[in-house]
């Protein structure tokens, strides 16, 4: 990476004992709230992407949107929200995982991809990765080659990174955080 | 505006009967999808923004996300969200409001707006309003400016444009639609 990740870890702020006791909240806000930090943070991934054949963007609901909206825009792609359950008005294709209590559903419009599209898929954060591969699968299902997944923070500690690439889907993260 | 709004309406799917019967939804994922027209959409707001002193740019949870971060790097500013209750780690202010059955809240971090802070407020859609005139209060509450509010769609027969101007919040639309 040409950007010193340490600029972004720096400025993520730590919220302990959210939203339960004993977690360590990695807090991304403070990145998008000064304009330096947020515009350094989008060139951390549009140096990574410019020239590597990005057909379009997936961004996971709800703080993925962020960061993929705007890389999208950098890139001159269109972007499709991954989103939750429910909230997509037309035809959809839909993906449950599983929480540590019960499951949740991810769906993508079932026109979102064109089958070949080499899609980049952008959320905010790695933890047990239930949700990113999900949207993978989503993005499987209508013939999209997830070419990588990236994210701002991996929390290696959970696991959820080496199941995203168990799954052949390599993932690019800025920095990471131990003692979630 | 520079560009004609016409582009942008023709490409809003609308969706019969969703979310419940009788209801047109206006799906605003095709302009997104793709590439030319998220440009052209992103334009529609950067030219009318750019030389009016906005210094951050609020966007609400979720699909206000999307635009309102694009806007914000094209601009050169930070971007806070307004996100649904329960979902911001740090301290924060809340606001109730109104739906047709029951209520919402929705919350902004404490420390998102500096006292006299000019905000661009953004969504995608206005329809009864409620949402963007408790986004409104919250940035006032921390005191801050909402200099203007701004979102793709208006649906005027629901009423909440003009309830968001008769909170003194100037408002800017790209396009409307009746018939909701």
């Amino acid at each position: 990476m040409l950007i010193d990740p340490g600029y972004i870890r720096d400025r993520i702020r730590t919220v302990a004992d959210w939203p339960i006791a004993g977690v360590q909240f990695r807090d991304i806000t403070p990145l998008l709230q000064d304009p330096k930090t947020f515009r350094v943070l989008v060139d951390c991934f549009v140096h990574r992407y410019m020239d590597m054949n990005v057909d379009v963007v997936a961004g996971v609901d709800a703080r993925g949107f962020i960061l993929g909206a705007v890389v999208a825009y950098e890139l001159n792609r269109g972007f499709v929200p991954v989103r939750k359950k429910g909230k997509l008005p037309f035809h959809t294709v839909a993906e449950e995982y599983e929480l540590e209590y019960g499951s949740a559903t991810v769906e993508l419009h079932s026109d979102a991809i064109v089958p070949g599209q080499r899609v980049l898929l952008i959320d905010d954060l790695v933890a047990t990765g239930g949700t990113m591969i999900a949207a993978a699968k989503l993005i499987r299902k209508l013939g999209g080659e997830v070419f990588e997944a990236a994210a701002i923070v991996d929390l290696p500690e959970l696991g959820g990174s080496k199941l995203v690439r168990e799954q052949g889907i390599p993932l690019f993260t800025v920095c990471d955080f131990s003692g979630h």
